[in-house]
């Protein structure tokens, strides 16, 4: 029944027609639904002037056809890049995006998450290094780089795959001794992998090789003073370095310089992501190329997915190596 | 009057209570009215039995607080920049930003403007260089770098200041003889205004000057043409030369050092923008920096005023000159 002084809502047109919701719904939505329930909703319908525009639609279906993208910011190359193929891949398919930057800002985060539960958006993809963040199953979520849960979706680059390319690269190019560089987050996530990768990779050449790791927080003066210890007569001991980042190896072409080192004659330095000057333009260093394109796709795709059984809780892409200067060319 | 069949719109209380439809919406939004209107209002509102909640609310208030950005991407650091210090400033008044990616295709532009206009976000932040866009009067618009009509604002950093600031800057570093190379849209728009300023800053500081303007979608080859055109005796003509972007003094960089030209010993290059590494690294070449936060501030502050009178049809906010390696230290 139609209360006092309100329009009549979906579930006044289910009370009156004795139906479920969900069957209101197929037939405001024109999804097959059997006749006899379709006429009786319709008469429904009609009896209590039910009015259905094409906001209402949106609203009571929860479809807004709208995602939120939570990254950090899109300062940063790569995630700059991320942003404008995820939307892209979105657009496609007629949906909108909000932009959501984060600047790692927890309550940020979960402001955007829980906004998404109340049905403001369809789903969110995120970029998140916050082990807090609280996400309800029936939230549809895909993460990037980081895996919030087995029935939340990651997708990443292939990050071991990558950092085996880095030493399989450096021991074709005549490397014999050389270090891996990372700072980042100290949670578990994908791209720490790249570690793991680059460790298989110099073990299966006979590389022999050293680690430098620091977390975030710490200060890119622990890279200069691990080089330069390294350093005897002039000359570094190391004749290729693994930079976790393309940032961290132009952070560290800068410090080889300062060093007096040559690069590439002398060290051979390759980076990770695939980061171009201007975006476009040339490669900022030897570097492993992460499938931005394909990796935006995928998100799109495992978001808008209605079988659950259908998303993977981890998807990787292939990586690729690209020459930027900073490696001898083959 | 209300029609039949359809549940009573804001328009049809404006026509009952005799008032403007403005007037209504500031009774049910809550903001000051005259008393003997608010009543008027009021008494239409209870006659139809007009339904106010809160989604409603926001439709018919034609409030979404949601703001599009139309953007030709975010690989363009640029770009990239404007795009977040947009987000931030829209995110610190409770706004949400759908972002829209154009890749300056006038249908997607049209499009996004139509989408506005019906109300599906609460106004457009824009940089666009589509000559035939569409904009309603009544639909709030502040377009970045091109001014699109009286009706709409336009921000831009103060393009003609930043030409002169370059002109001074390389008469100030010891220049005499100095070049001006820009590429970009032939429409007019605010950073054309660097090459008058530039012209006007030679003018006054006594610098003899040369000029090359190439419009989009003509080969960067025009350039390296000109340069080794003006080369004699392994010297070139020019010892300083202001480029419109930074991007493009990234290029003349190389290709002045193909030509085995020093910078900044023998020619000092200043570009345009203020772009750094990786978004905040080192600044590619000495530049003219844009006030990318304070214009995202501004954009935004237009766009949400309500009072017309107080959106100027162009403001433009003070740049600055930032030394990046390819100038003399003063």
């Amino acid at each position: 029944m139609k209360k006092e002084n309100s329009a009549p809502t979906m579930k006044d047109v289910a009370r009156e027609a004795g139906v479920a919701l969900g069957t209101v719904s197929k037939v405001v939505n024109g999804l097959p639904v059997g006749d006899s329930y379709r006429l009786r909703v319709e008469d429904a319908i009609q009896k209590l002037n039910y009015q259905v525009n094409s906001y209402a639609q949106g609203l009571k279906a929860n479809k807004t056809y709208t995602i939120a993208l939570l990254i950090p910011n899109t300062i940063d190359p790569f995630y700059a890049s991320l942003t404008y193929h995820i939307n892209i891949a979105l657009m496609k398919r007629k949906y909108r995006m909000l932009l959501c930057t984060t600047d790692f800002d927890p309550l940020l985060e979960q402001e955007y998450v829980t906004m998404a539960q109340h049905n403001k958006v369809d789903g969110i993809i995120g970029l998140t290094y916050n082990p807090n963040l609280i996400v309800e199953e029936n939230t549809p979520f895909v993460a990037i780089d980081r895996s919030m849960g087995p029935k939340i979706p990651c997708v990443a680059c292939d990050n071991f795959a990558g950092g085996q390319l880095a030493a399989e690269k450096l021991a074709e190019l005549g490397c014999k001794n050389v270090a891996f560089l990372r700072s980042g987050s100290a949670l578990v996530n994908e791209p720490n992998k790249r570690k793991s990768g680059f460790e298989a990779g110099c073990l299966s050449r006979g590389l022999s090789y050293e680690m430098k790791i620091i977390n975030d927080g710490e200060p890119y003066e622990e890279f200069e003073y691990f080089l330069s210890e390294h350093i005897s007569n002039g000359k570094l001991s190391f004749d290729g370095i693994f930079c976790v980042t393309d940032r961290l190896a132009y952070l560290v072409l800068h410090t080889l310089h300062k060093l007096n080192q040559q690069v590439p004659e002398d060290i051979q330095l390759i980076g990770f992501d695939g980061i171009r000057s201007f975006g476009n333009i040339d490669y900022h260093c030897s570097t492993i190329v992460q499938p931005v394109p394909e990796m935006a796709e995928m998100c799109v795709d495992l978001l808008l997915r209605e079988n659950m059984m259908m998303k993977p809780p981890l998807v990787c892409l292939p990586v690729t190596y690209a020459y930027g200067r900073t490696t001898k060319e083959i």
